[in-house]
């Protein structure tokens, strides 16, 4: 399983991504789910993966041409005119991708799918969030979805329903993200730490600050054991049922 | 789908239950999934049922010996000797009734399964709660996992693992389900009101006090409309991580 979280923010856009890819509960490794592509000045891209490892690398191998040498490697992806362009690329990067595993006479078609978050901004468009499903379609984010969530998506949802606003600072996505992240962790093994994450201001064009988040990271610490007592206030602050 | 939770406390057993079943997103009735069995002074057994409607209805009307004529009716439930003795007597009925439907020819035998949380106290014993599989066996409710949840339980647990304590009071224990179930409710739309409850205090042998909540309920209200502001207000009061 996997939990990745892409945000639509006034600020800009907000990406965080677990490290967890298990193939059985006792056969469990740590891998990147998070790429980017940079030309500073004219366009940033996130891409966060959640589903069949092979495939996602695969996908993410053919997007930066990783088939040809590298000097002659151009990734369209570096040249798409725009983010619906890019969305589109990569979309039917994924569906050839997992239909070639499955015309390999491969059985379990399921077992190979993959959803993709893509974010960014390409010079002259503004920002963008696409949500990148198997089939090869898409669907962005909007005001009334201003994130999408994949892979294990159900523990930390309620926490972003009820706390999210638009015109957030990146310091307090991070922490809404991050007791979101705590909520799946706490719940799901198939989620693990590290977490990676990336704040891409609009209009910079430039990569934001991105990072990881390791398990004895004070902060996450911080967050992780203050959130049991800051619920349990929120749940004190409420009037209790009157039994009469 | 359904959400059920039944808890352990110090005080004795809380049981929620939602009210609706669905056959496809367009198909959906409000249906009781709390039943009860009580002799005052003897024993108080209460029963959720979570899955195939037909299913646990029929193990319900087979414990309440429905097939004979209401004057012979002496459900042996109302006999066991124990409470364990009661989940098995429950766990066996419900392995028949799902054995039964794929004897008779039906193919899709996992859409005829259902889960059950069976709690209660027979005099002599203590107060007990259990989680009865399809397959006909059960497990009960420790100190390290004092609640059971059934059907979509994945939005309403992150709160319940955060809040819940032993030595809550009925009236702390009702916001906090309450609060657990408004949290599905907004997220899955196969979860839906009326909820029924019932508090049975410990060692009282006597069905506690019990009702049903509907979404007009001012409490309810109170609740749902004032968590969203609890829960920003318990961000708050977390640090905001520190871009430098």
């Amino acid at each position: 399983m996997t939990y990745c979280v892409g945000m639509v923010l006034d600020r800009g856009l907000v990406f965080m991504s677990d490290t967890r890819t298990n193939a059985g509960l006792d056969n469990i490794s740590t891998f990147r789910k998070m790429h980017h592509w940079e030309i500073p000045g004219d366009r940033v891209l996130t891409l966060m993966t959640a589903g069949n490892l092979a495939t996602t690398q695969a996908v993410v191998s053919i997007l930066d041409e990783r088939t040809k040498a590298p000097d002659d490697r151009e990734p369209s992806i570096l040249k798409a005119p725009s983010m619906f362009q890019a969305a589109r690329l990569v979309a039917d990067t994924l569906r050839d991708v997992i239909a070639n595993h499955d015309q390999n006479g491969q059985q379990a078609s399921s077992a190979f799918n993959a959803t993709i978050i893509l974010g960014g901004q390409i010079n002259g468009g503004p920002t963008r969030l696409f949500l990148i499903y198997p089939e090869g379609n898409f669907i962005e984010a909007g005001t009334d979805t201003p994130f999408f969530q994949i892979g294990e998506m159900k523990y930390g949802r309620p926490i972003l329903v009820r706390a999210y606003e638009p015109g957030m600072s990146f310091e307090e996505a991070m922490r809404l993200l991050l007791v979101s992240f705590d909520s799946t962790l706490k719940a799901n093994l198939t989620v693990g730490l590290p977490f990676h994450y990336h704040l891409y201001e609009a209009d910079s064009l430039t990569l934001g600050r991105s990072g990881r988040i390791e398990l004895d990271d004070p902060y996450f610490q911080t967050v992780s054991q203050g959130w049991g007592d800051a619920l349990k206030t929120a749940l004190d602050s409420l009037p209790t049922f009157d039994l009469g």
